[in-house]
């Protein structure tokens, strides 16, 4: 299939890369020269503008874009994608952004005869180089059917979500929950462990009781519990502190309009804020411990 | 083995049955004549107070009872267990009561010598008829050997979490943290169906992904979702918001003492003392989500 | 001097008038017809839209719109005020919007020519019509000196707090701790009065104390503390919750888009939601201490 | 007046002297013989234990001791005051411990025939140096009255809040909204000054507008705005931020007792809790700003 792809940063490209591998035909467009230089390497072919994508034969379009201003910027703007592609084409947005901006997107696509997706992605730029990521889609279902076998050459697991925007509200709601729960387990290790526990008894006992969760089993945040995590490897890689500051914003941000209290939700994004404020936002985000370990403050 | 039973509550009561049942001779003493009279028609014999169980030949006493003021009370008072227990025999509190009361008594225990186990309990009314109890056991490994085959007649799962006291600890620590991931999944929940999202939908995707948590996958608090759950009977049944509160007390106050930081741990302290002033203390914990649904607010 | 003014709702129609009163000529512009005939038979003229309200020779423009997006629409739209008015005229807006919008706007306006202030009030209903509003301006203060005979037709208190977009900043600041103060009075009240206090002697040691703020001393919301206040009315009348909720909204944006930390904040935001979510959003904010008190849920 | 005074730490010393400098005759007991001779050389007379404070023909007694568990010692045990000491001597107790506690030891105090008066103060080591406490003071008004001239010479406020244990009410939920309230400075002057405010004209327009509050107008914690506040000068001296965290915990466990919510108030605890963690639980309380301004975090 010929597709285009706009937006080839550090999730876009390996994603990219992969729909070349499965055979597709790529037309791709990104501000910089570099990484759109990357990709031609590898087969793809350059556009100049978004608008250039949308003028090919491209039968599909991605965008995988840093924030909703962007998405706006590429979609909606005079230049846009909107003016200039096909009716019927398919468009399917995989940044991440607040759900009421993906729905109005999608309803000025539908406007112009264009069927969008949203498809926000879990899974890192880990995932995105093994094609192995999350897909969270919103949108029709015959759409979704239409876009799972692309997405699939992206990543394994791909889920629909019901109607536009829906995507982007199952991995806002995720993620504010992941937030809140590394936090739960960053403050029951700390306290268990300033109690005099050792960290790995009671990481056990956690992960068989009612407190069992993925922040605890799979990624936990006390250094000395598990390996291949990156608290095991002074918190670099994974997902790091500013980008679940990012997804925090966007679900504060969606329940305002939604007139939803998160009480939880909004006190995560601050104590995420108050450590990257202290300069640790590249750290990944289960490094957010080191505000409750005496220890760790020097 | 001759076994004396302090404390025949909610919990105590049918714990001492299933020692019955598993053969045991059992000594026992209530203050409400009634729980001793039930215990006595299934085969017990009555004491009349705690030094009477301790002058008996009973070679363990377990006590189960509401409070720390009690625990001290049965423990350390002047016609109390320690003031007439022969030294040796071996002492088990299964009692939730906060860990450095916990250690006190294990320590007036031992300068008595008598071995004491701390060994609070997770599993509610249904466990205990059952004979499922997880054991949270704090104390010397060689007394927690002793111990285990008669907590194997009350529990499934017996586990070993250090010295004194840490049986309390990795209680206080697993119910806090459960205690803030069920108001993080009450706000997930809310958060997406408010965004227009299906709930059976959100949870089946959070239970896949980094949200996961027991809240969620075992126990979710949003009606309709799961069956056999206290949401799907009116939050009748289950863990209530009141015993969800006197466990999360026993953490914050836990933390006080050993200068930790529990930041989100009192904020759901406070978010169920509300719900709880509004007069919902006797439901289950996981009808906090009702703080939170507007459409629950009638 | 003639001036334009955009925007009658409840706050612009009370300070038009007043302007009118203390003798300057008019041309107004409002979307409700309604509101319009009301000014005009107060003496002003009609302007069929904001870019006929520039084509006038008003020699100052003053707007007074409900949100960001309405001031972006105003200013910077097609057929806005930017697009028509001559270069020279001083452009006020005493809208309450984020501080950023506001710089945003303040810097088109420059580069068109205007020089132009952010002059968001405080006082409510009571003082626009009483022209006792209190004015936080922000702009360069030969701006701040001419138009401070015009706003001081509308108000009593008219305060220069820097360059441009720093009125509103002083503005969500000052709300910000208000509504903070606020929940912090009605839990020491409440506390007091459950461990047996009178009100009345808790508020007179409050208003002596350390803890003295005008949440306490000028506006206590416990009732039957003070006469005049809407805790003494059944909290009508005043400074609704969903405004309180609207700025707080503005302050933590704001303080999102400033990395900068504010906890408490956050958390109070949250809690007027709470409120508003239970269906009382249209009482005075002080009635937020019914979340608290146990008499007064039923 | 002959009286007995037990407890001559940092604050009961200097109130102490005060005692002798206004006339009065006085039997001193402290552990720290030390703190006893100090006295002594003043002109107090020493006493063996508060057993023989009691003993002596004093008419009034005074305690100024650290916490609950010293006054309950001091009052309650077999060699405490209540044993020794004749019905109808007038008791006061200055320490600053949680209200039930207060009730229960002045309970015991009348069952003696011993009317008791609970008094806490505010003011600092300063203020005890000085003269010019605050007493907040709990119990009945006829015994008031008889303490009113005493404690005039150590304090300049003397109040009367009520029955027995109110005035450890009122202290507890002043502090609690001063706690409060200096987060809610702390982070509104940072806020307005990330957003490019200056931080005197910030508080110019706080302490003018609904956001005035003591820790603004009187304590501001921002650096530069006021002379003499321990912002000023590095945080020294003042209230510290243990101090703080000791009533914040008297203020949540009180209100735990009284199932009363304080939700800004045990989020302020667990600040407080945190900033101490990091190292800086001798500072100042208003130092508590540092968790929120970058460029103090280096």
């Amino acid at each position: 299939m010929h597709i285009g792809f706009i937006g080839l940063g550090n999730m876009g490209a390996p994603m990219a890369r992969n729909l070349l591998k499965a055979g597709h035909r790529l037309t791709v467009f990104d501000l910089s020269q570099a990484a759109v230089a990357g990709l031609v390497e590898a087969g793809a072919k350059a556009a100049a503008s978004p608008a250039a994508v949308a003028g090919t034969d491209a039968e599909l379009v991605i965008t995988m874009l840093p924030a909703s201003a962007h998405v706006k910027g590429v979609y909606l703007g005079e230049d846009g994608l909107l003016a200039h592609v096909r009716p019927g084409i398919l468009l399917i947005d995989s940044s991440t952004i607040d759900p009421l901006s993906a729905r109005e997107v999608a309803a000025a696509a539908r406007a112009h005869g264009n069927p969008m997706l949203d498809a926000p992605v879990s899974g890192g730029t880990g995932g995105a180089a093994a094609g192995t990521l999350t897909f969270m889609v919103g949108g029709e279902a015959a759409d979704f059917n239409r876009a799972q076998p692309v997405l699939a050459a992206m990543g394994r697991n791909i889920v629909h979500c019901g109607g536009a925007g829906n995507g982007q509200v199952a991995k806002v709601a995720n993620n504010m929950l992941l937030g809140i729960s590394m936090i739960g387990v960053a403050e029951a290790m700390s306290l268990g462990v300033a109690l005099g526990m050792d960290p790995q008894v009671l990481a056990g006992i956690l992960n068989t009781s009612s407190g069992r969760c993925w922040s605890s089993d799979t990624y936990n945040p006390f250094p000395g519990v598990m390996d291949n995590v990156p608290a095991a490897r002074g918190y670099t890689g994974g997902f790091g502190t500013d980008l679940m500051l990012k997804d925090l914003g966007l679900a504060s941000e969606a329940a305002k309009q939604a007139r939803q209290p998160v009480i939880l939700g909004a006190l995560a994004q601050q104590l995420y804020q108050t450590f990257s404020a202290q300069g640790h936002g590249g750290l990944d985000f289960s490094a957010i411990i080191n505000l409750y370990r005496k220890d760790a403050q020097a």
